[in-house]
């Protein structure tokens, strides 16, 4: 329900209402009245927290009753805010499955029916969990998009959080930093049946290089691995790292690809995105993926909306296709000016070049508290690192999307609280 | 993906259009290349045919393979064709969930932070599985809608589909048929944690009584079970059957309600639907189900299409509210229509009161037979019946969807096909 909030950005620009209040955060009572005898399922005992972003949000909207005038930036979750693109008007699903076919994999030559047209790439990560079920051993870049971890441990396939480590038992953590050019080693990865990666990564906005995917195929390969690759932000590639892993050879007999109109085309309350699973994808006895997630689809989904959908449409034919891309050159100036506003106060920055995120290292800090002063100080929120996994422990995720004189103002007001602080990087509890 | 082509009837009406062909039906390759070393989920594997509705569009391609010039009508899934009303605009997604409590939940009192705005109950039906997960028992009406079962077998609850009974193991299948007025006998039904309760009933069509209802919660306060009622169709019901679960004291601390603009307001392809989970329903801990229902749906969903919710809401304004309702009646003098056509011939025909939908008896046959010598002879898609259950073997459901012109020519057929008919009652293979 959280990502409901975005609809508002639809209404009013960029959002300065109250996210959502969860009921989660209001129903606290336990054991009062009937209870039925039906058991918790172990699996969501077994998660921890909230997921990051409502939690995100009831922070933010707990700022708000204690600054109750403060115009508040968000940086955080990053609704997008610049208008849909024209050129929206009905149109057939089985169009739109083409024309992201031919828009996206003309080269690599994937088939209208190997698209699935969904209502974002969250929603398609959960069914791909339904398709996998609760046997299979799942490995994730470390820092990564929460939904992947969070998916596995609600199917039943991750063991007990560790305290100590701040990781599941049963899920490899792939360590992605500045310190292997945020790309796992392989070499001393174990097996997994499958792999969730994303490039470009959100948080760290790093695009995985030809030569870093290539290895990581032949790894799936060699291993009999499934990669579920999300390249929900593609569009933001700016140099020569591939868009999609289908530009891998044989990655088509290894790889799932999901991805998103979300931040392609302004799209985040829109709800749609697709997910691509070659008819050469197979599982052990040999028995084809797309059968199974072709019934899954049709057994717990509905399609996306189809208002969605005529809006994906046109925004594939060349005319939407052209005025997304100065969408996407607007994110991108935005991400320049944050990366260039952190560079310039001595801090280490990475990402914003093929990706809409800014990953800023505090070294030593604790992410929440860097998050916790940028915000008490500066009512700018941000997400902290450790959101995204144990390697996230020290930075902190700034989002690109915005109006761009929100965007500078929060780089004023950044400048104004760094320039100020006896040291940058004693944020600790 | 199948429902996707419900688009289609936004823009040419009723569809003349083929439905889209599945991948599952395409794709028969196993074994030829790189297979992966990722076993297939063995939940998969106990799933028996295709989801119904994709063999029905299946055959009804195959059928346009064969009389290509053949003006078909489509009695079987039910696309709403009539226009949604006016007075669509944006919104935000709180005054949703505000006007839903109000508008169908007033008398009995639900919060608006108990109702979750989903894409429609079919995946939420989904949703509630993942929230569930594979360790509860469960029970469904026999007939009802497939995607309760399918997505019990998917989340591993069910035992293998024994061929004999035409039912899964370790799910209990309550008899509601003419014998029992559409209730199943509750002393013979054995305890389960879930009960999946469907009124009015798809695909029977009938709406169960107020007194009905009283047992069923009773029936489930005695036996500690949650009830996932399903009131997709309550916008259809006449007489004073209980529009919501909620209508019926105590039942807050034992059900959950999904239901849907689909069939309410036109919605099929626009993908709208809602989950009212009260804060007093408890797991036998005394754990809110509502907080771990919030959870799934954070992670594993965000949120309905934005503009799918605003149409929502112009749904429930005054306006909107009465325009549709005028939709309805329009669907239910169809379901007169095909009631009285079924009885002139003298057949038994169920349901069309408080549903758009008609289910009519045909003894002794076997529902597929029917359903190929209607298709075969007259053109006109139904739905056999013993796709929604083995109670359903000797039906066909017949949907009251469609411009009046077409019930009135199908209504026409029907008479054409049944009048020269030797016996109604000879269908068998």
């Amino acid at each position: 329900m959280y990502k409901l909030s975005a609809c508002c950005s639809m209404t009013c620009g960029i959002s300065f209402q109250p996210k959502m209040v969860l009921p989660s955060l209001r129903v606290q009572k336990q054991g009062n009245g009937h209870c039925t005898n039906v058991p918790r399922n172990v699996n969501l005992e077994k998660l921890q927290n909230n997921y990051l972003f409502p939690e995100i949000s009831k922070r933010e909207l707990n700022h708000l009753d204690k600054y109750p005038n403060a115009r508040v930036i968000s940086l955080g979750i990053g609704d997008t805010t610049e208008p849909i693109p024209q050129k929206i008007s009905l149109s057939m699903a089985n169009a739109l499955r083409k024309a992201i076919a031919e828009t996206f994999y003309k080269d690599v030559v994937i088939k209208d029916t190997e698209v699935f047209v969904s209502d974002g790439s969250q929603c398609d990560i959960s069914r791909l969990q339904l398709l996998l079920g609760s046997k299979v051993t799942i490995a994730v870049q470390d820092p990564s998009f929460p939904a992947y971890i969070d998916s596995s441990v609600i199917i039943g396939q991750a063991g007990d959080y560790q305290d100590k480590t701040g990781k599941y038992q049963n899920i490899e953590y792939m360590l992605c930093g500045p310190e292997n050019n945020f790309f796992p080693d392989l070499a001393t990865t174990p097996r997994t049946d499958i792999i969730f990666f994303c490039s470009p990564n959100n948080p760290t906005g790093h695009a995985a290089t030809r030569t870093q995917l290539k290895q990581l195929v032949r790894f799936a390969r060699d291993n009999g691995s499934i990669i579920i690759f999300d390249s929900a932000y593609a569009a933001y590639i700016t140099d020569d790292s591939p868009k999609s892993i289908f530009e891998i050879p044989g990655a088509k007999e290894v790889a799932i690809e999901i991805s998103s109109f979300s931040k392609f085309a302004g799209f985040t309350g829109v709800r749609l995105g697709w997910t691509v699973v070659p008819e050469e994808l197979l599982f052990s006895s040999g028995f084809p993926v797309i059968n199974d997630f072709n019934r899954i689809v049709c057994t717990c989904f509905n399609g996306a909306s189809n208002i969605a959908q005529a809006g994906g449409l046109a925004c594939l034919s060349s005319e939407g296709f052209q005025a997304i891309h100065s969408v996407i050159d607007y994110y991108k100036e935005n991400a320049k000016i944050l990366v260039e506003t952190f560079a310039s106060l001595g801090l280490k920055v990475y990402g914003g070049v093929n990706a809409p995120y800014v990953w800023v290292h505090f070294p030593g800090s604790n992410s929440w508290s860097v998050f916790t002063e940028i915000l008490e100080k500066t009512h700018i929120i941000t997400v902290p690192g450790s959101g995204f996994g144990p390697a996230g422990a020290e930075y902190i995720r700034i989002s690109a999307f915005g109006h761009r004189e929100r965007i500078i103002e929060a780089s004023r007001r950044l400048e104004n609280l760094f320039s100020k602080r006896e040291a940058l990087f004693n944020f600790v509890e």
